[in-house]
């Protein structure tokens, strides 16, 4: 069988798991949702078994350290994934709900209900946990999923998505509503991306390598995140102690996420006062600092900043440091650099805060507060399944209801068009 | 200068006119629109001499009488022009709206604030008034626009956008809010929609041929659809007066338009009291009539359905007839025939109209009205650009607020990830 073939016949089962799962009712899907979560701690020895094949695998192409863990696989990990299904149980079902309904003037009620979006393609990298997730939360916004998980994974991720499908089995729902690509041919990728038809909406998660090639390659709808390229800016009215913790927390946290800051942007008025010991505590903690002019002729033996730092999303204990003249300057440095992620404003003063609200363009935007809290659970929405820096359809933290959308419903009693 | 830098030129303009108007305030854009209104109206006698070389060549080249129609303008159709323009200068403005606001357990309160989008892309074929209408739309909503009109209307839309330009400069308005494409050159679209960092969205109206062109090209997002295979299904429980009313505005009162029906599903139940005067009066009307085998045993003269009649869109005073056993046949036609535009029940069973709402998987779905009635103005959102049966981001009538998009917003006092 080609890989056309192959792929449009997997993706016709999910559009078939679309139409039984779009009709099934809260109770089934939490139970469903439940089952998974037990079967996969009961069944852990039979997944720690095949994660070992990856693992082993992996470490026989020589993948690095950091790759090798984040592949693997241990009891605490599975509870882990169990948890999460079990979380998703507990959130509200959006389907179904009605955001809204208004009678028109020739007495008929238009309104809008939730629906599922139908067949969503995960295209992600190695992190088994994905399988588990990204499934739990299609299923319960009532979307069949098409997974592609990366080729280092595959046999801990062919093993997650049996006992998930055991249990979409066990509980009568179709198991289309789980596919799986198993193949490691990275052509499967090239072939989903040509199922407009097939495959309603495609999120990649991984490195910006490959959404970049979703991005370019795919007819369907994508949802991503490229890069954080996050900032602080620091304003002369702020409450620098405050400023200070922002900051650090922001950095220093966790560096490795894509909220992190990679650029403080202080107002010259405060930056005397502020950086030199702020600077400090960075590099007392590992933070390895890059400096404007203004900010090195306060705090001289660090490196200076090159323009090209400024796009770079480090992932890592490096911040960049940059003097401004002032909220006008801050905004348009985010403007040109930034990466439409999370953005925050440390100040005091009401005027300048509104302004850096309304006019900063990212996903989400802070007053007074760490841009590390750009997160679903942080922000009550529930378990996430990535942060979009699209404009379209959903911006930051994408929960259940960004995996429906709203289609009108219309009651009458006879309305005609005149 | 090569096709990819002028239109790079163009995007980047476009770009710099959407930072800012994201900015203007909503008297400020109302202002500029009542002044298109005005100086449209005021400048006629430019408009339509341009319009005149547009109509002649398009005579020249043997145009089909339908298309030199769509494509001439007269006072009338300036004046409607006009009016349109005054018709968003009263809605609401969307942007700055905030839609909802909670607080966390750590005291910072979490918001979805609504924003443009950015610079919209507009794809469409011959008629002009589109050029007023989708600029005027989109300045509203906050967003440059940057259009691509038909080639044939080239000298009408350059003396709009003309007549728009100047309300910009009048009123400080960056130009680039209103950015026109004036090549007659195909290649410009292909380059559009390549630069994903310019341009946020695209929007085609037009044939289904240019539509899919775009979609299978753009590396932006697209907001579309493709046809409207729009069905009414009369239940057994229907009211048959209602029904026979129902079905013959949906089908008469405006043939050529995406929300007319091109197929009836009836219940066979009702079959022999509903059909023989329901055709007859649709004959009467001048539409041919396609029946089912079911359908000719009682209404024998007409011509017999073929399969491949239930996909198209006739937009015209066709109509397919089928036969059902009951309201799961009925379901399963519309969403294997359908477009997933508008369809209809009429019945007066409560269960079964609240199983046809929630099951048939369309951007409007009907009980009791007809399919004519999904329209931006009908559902009380006032103008639309288009009417999507896409399922990420907007599906229906597309309004202002289908032209923004929503940002998280943060206001804290501190608030760190712990």
């Amino acid at each position: 069988m080609d890989m056309k073939t192959y792929v449009t016949e997997k993706a016709s089962q999910a559009r078939e798991g679309a139409r039984a799962l779009a009709r099934a009712l809260s109770g089934r899907k939490n139970d469903t949702l439940l089952d998974m979560a037990r079967s996969l701690k009961k069944r852990s020895k039979e997944l720690l078994a095949e994660n070992k094949k990856d693992v082993y695998a992996a470490k026989e192409k020589g993948l690095s350290k950091a790759l090798v863990d984040r592949l693997t696989l241990n009891e605490k990990r599975i509870d882990e994934m169990a948890k999460g299904l079990e979380e998703v149980a507990a959130l509200p079902d959006p389907v179904g709900q009605i955001t809204g309904m208004w009678r028109r003037p020739n007495g008929m009620s238009v309104g809008r209900m939730r629906v599922p979006i139908g067949v969503i393609g995960i295209i992600y990298e190695s992190r088994p946990n994905v399988t588990a997730d990204a499934a739990g939360l299609c299923l319960k916004a009532g979307n069949a999923v098409i997974l592609r998980g990366g080729s280092e994974a595959l046999h801990s991720n062919m093993a997650i998505v049996r006992v998930l499908r055991d249990s979409l089995k066990q509980n009568a729902l179709h198991e289309g509503a789980i596919t799986f690509i198993d193949t490691p041919d990275r052509g499967a990728i090239m072939e989903m991306l040509k199922l407009e038809g097939l495959i309603d909406l495609v999120i990649p998660r991984g490195g910006e390598a490959l959404i970049r090639t979703v991005t370019e390659n795919s007819r369907i709808p994508v949802l991503k995140h490229y890069k954080g390229v996050c900032h602080v800016f620091v304003d002369r009215d702020a409450d620098l102690i405050m400023a200070e913790e922002i900051c650090f927390n922001a950095k220093v946290q966790r560096p490795g996420t894509c909220n992190a800051m990679e650029t403080m942007l202080v107002d010259e008025a405060v930056a005397e006062g502020f950086l030199p010991s702020m600077l400090k505590r960075f590099e007392n903690a590992g933070v390895a600092l890059r400096g404007c002019p203004k900010t090195l002729s306060l705090y001289p033996h660090i490196t200076e900043v090159k323009e090209e730092d400024y796009y770079r999303e480090y992932l890592d204990l490096i911040l960049n440091v940059k003097v401004v003249g002032d909220v006008d300057e801050a905004i348009a440095h985010i403007a040109k650099y930034g990466s439409a992620h999370s953005d925050a404003i440390v100040t005091m003063n009401h005027e300048r805060a509104m302004r850096f609200l309304r006019e900063v363009d990212s996903s989400a935007v802070f007053v007074n507060a760490s841009t590390r809290l750009n997160d679903g659970f942080q922000f009550g929405l529930g378990a996430e399944i990535g942060i979009s820096t699209d404009k379209i359809h959903a911006r930051g933290p994408m929960g259940l209801e960004e995996l429906t959308c709203e289609k009108f419903i219309v009651l009458g009693d006879g309305q005609l068009r005149e």
